[in-house]
């Protein structure tokens, strides 16, 4: 019997494997087999995330397609970097309309030059037909007890911002309005997020927590104070604000972008205040800024935000199933 | 500020959660940070896979939910079986054209009630919307260099197979045929296929080679031929015929079934004649016949089997890239 068909195994392997001879020891069996089996370090404990990017709901179904692959592998990534974990493995469920090489190869080229940077090698994926989405499980190492939990602000803490939130949220703006220019510096903050992972990992043992701001920094500062059980008091005049931001658009404007839009994937974290100048050091080689924003206080909610900021805060899938 | 929305992570949790209280000392943080954590076992590797079910490619989109969840954790939990790993952690990425609770608590009995006889805590997930799709990435642990890898097939092996293949294949025609009862055994072995977990850990050390049959026999042993460079010769006249298709079907047609129909996730093994006695008494307890169906050979390619099998023998999703 010889089969002369490209199966999807063939197809995945063709256009996102690494070389075998860029194999690690940490990798026993990699693709082409029922399971990757892979070495944990000893003494580590295993974080593990799981993202979907679906065609026009998490990105434009036109943006490069080396964006997509980057981006797709960005978000999940930056929930390892949300927890302080060092990226290892991922594996990608890759749901294609139809299989175009051209198309193909400059998704694998995004995704592997992101992959190949953070160290977090492809091991395992499935290739099925239907709608654009590309489903990627990132898998990270971290020592045991020294996760970045969203439950550690405490009343009295800090809270920072890593970067120039409400980037991403501009650059999707002006995809939307036409521009194509993938070197506009908005564009690119949307199209090609880079995951905190060196932050996160340089973070373990200072911030007392850590969340990605995906969804918006109002709304991902929430999930903070939910599972903390506080409230914050936040600082608007101290938010860092990005150049290309301020130079277009009314401050009110600028604020609600950096307040309320999603897709940067910049670190929220806080952290005694006492431990401000050490986390901003440990930054410094990965030229981040580190910008503290408002106060961990006890209560709940958040006070120093116009409620026009609020209101338009977060969003969801599914708000028909509201109780 | 105060969120009243269901988010996507509430979807998740309310539908898909165990109890806090069923929590496992190897899970540090379960749902609700931004990443997992794991504690895996000093000693052991991990075995990770990812599949993808996709409606109506992968499973008709009015099949019953409860089989829809099930399945779409059977198809990833049979990869870990194939490698002879231990069940213990999953992922969900649930994509969904709408949140229809009354589905999503008859998806997630079905799911969960396989993850918990296999004893595969689901640790994290993501919701999003789009057409039903199901990716479900597995985490299983095994000893070191005891994995069932498709490359170990030695010339002299016997190759046998568990259970009775073909019966999915002959359920989903049914199905297609309109029959809709839940407890018809070929409706069953479609909807309801059990992944041989406990086969695939008890046979580690006894197998030279496993996979699992999704393609349908002949097409996985054409991955095990080719991944051991061998070849094998088949007895048709040996394979294991279900009851109900021997009465419903012409042998031809029975045979047609059992190699080329997909979807069972029965385990092909192979092994030394010497060790087939002792393959079959640790299958006992388990009442799954384990049945030598032919030899492995050298060379390449099947012989043993007439022409108007083999050329019907697997499939791709994507035959147009053919080279």
């Amino acid at each position: 019997m010889s089969r002369t068909s490209l199966s999807e195994f063939d197809l995945i392997a063709r256009y996102l494997s690494r070389p075998a001879t860029a194999g690690r020891s940490d990798v026993i069996v990699g693709n082409g087999d029922d399971c990757a089996v892979l070495a944990p370090s000893p003494g580590q404990q295993l974080a593990v995330s799981v993202d979907t990017s679906v065609a026009d709901v998490h990105f434009p179904h036109d943006a490069p397609p080396a964006a997509i692959g980057h981006r797709a592998l960005a978000v999940a990534l930056s929930d390892l970097a949300a927890m302080g974990a060092k990226a290892r493995w991922c594996c990608m469920a890759l749901t294609l309309p139809a299989a175009d090489p051209v198309w193909l190869e400059a998704f694998a080229e995004g995704f592997r030059g992101l992959a190949e940077r953070s160290g977090c090698e492809l091991v395992g994926g499935d290739v099925t037909r239907g709608t654009l989405t590309i489903g990627v499980t990132v898998h990270g190492e971290l020592p045991a007890g020294l996760a970045l939990r969203r439950s550690g602000a405490r009343e009295g803490d800090l809270i920072a911002v890593t970067g120039y939130p409400g980037r991403a949220a501009a650059g999707l703006a002006r995809w939307q309005q036409g521009e194509r220019d993938p070197g506009h510096p908005l564009l690119e903050a949307y199209l090609r997020p880079e995951p905190r992972l060196s932050a996160g990992e340089a973070l373990r043992g200072v911030a007392t927590s850590a969340i990605d701001i995906s969804d918006g920094l109002l709304a991902d500062l929430q999930h903070v104070l939910s599972a903390s059980r506080v409230g914050a008091r936040l600082d608007l005049e101290s938010l860092p604000l990005a150049t290309p931001l301020r130079a277009t658009l009314e401050l009110d404007e600028v604020w609600e972008r950096v307040l309320n839009g999603g897709d940067d994937y910049e670190l929220l974290v806080t952290m005694a205040a006492a431990d401000l100048a050490e986390a901003q050091r440990r930054l410094a080689p990965l030229h981040l800024p580190l910008t503290p924003i408002g106060r961990i206080i006890a209560g709940e909610g958040v006070e120093g935000v116009p409620l026009r900021h609020l209101e338009s805060s977060g969003w969801d899938h599914f708000p028909e199933v509201l109780s």
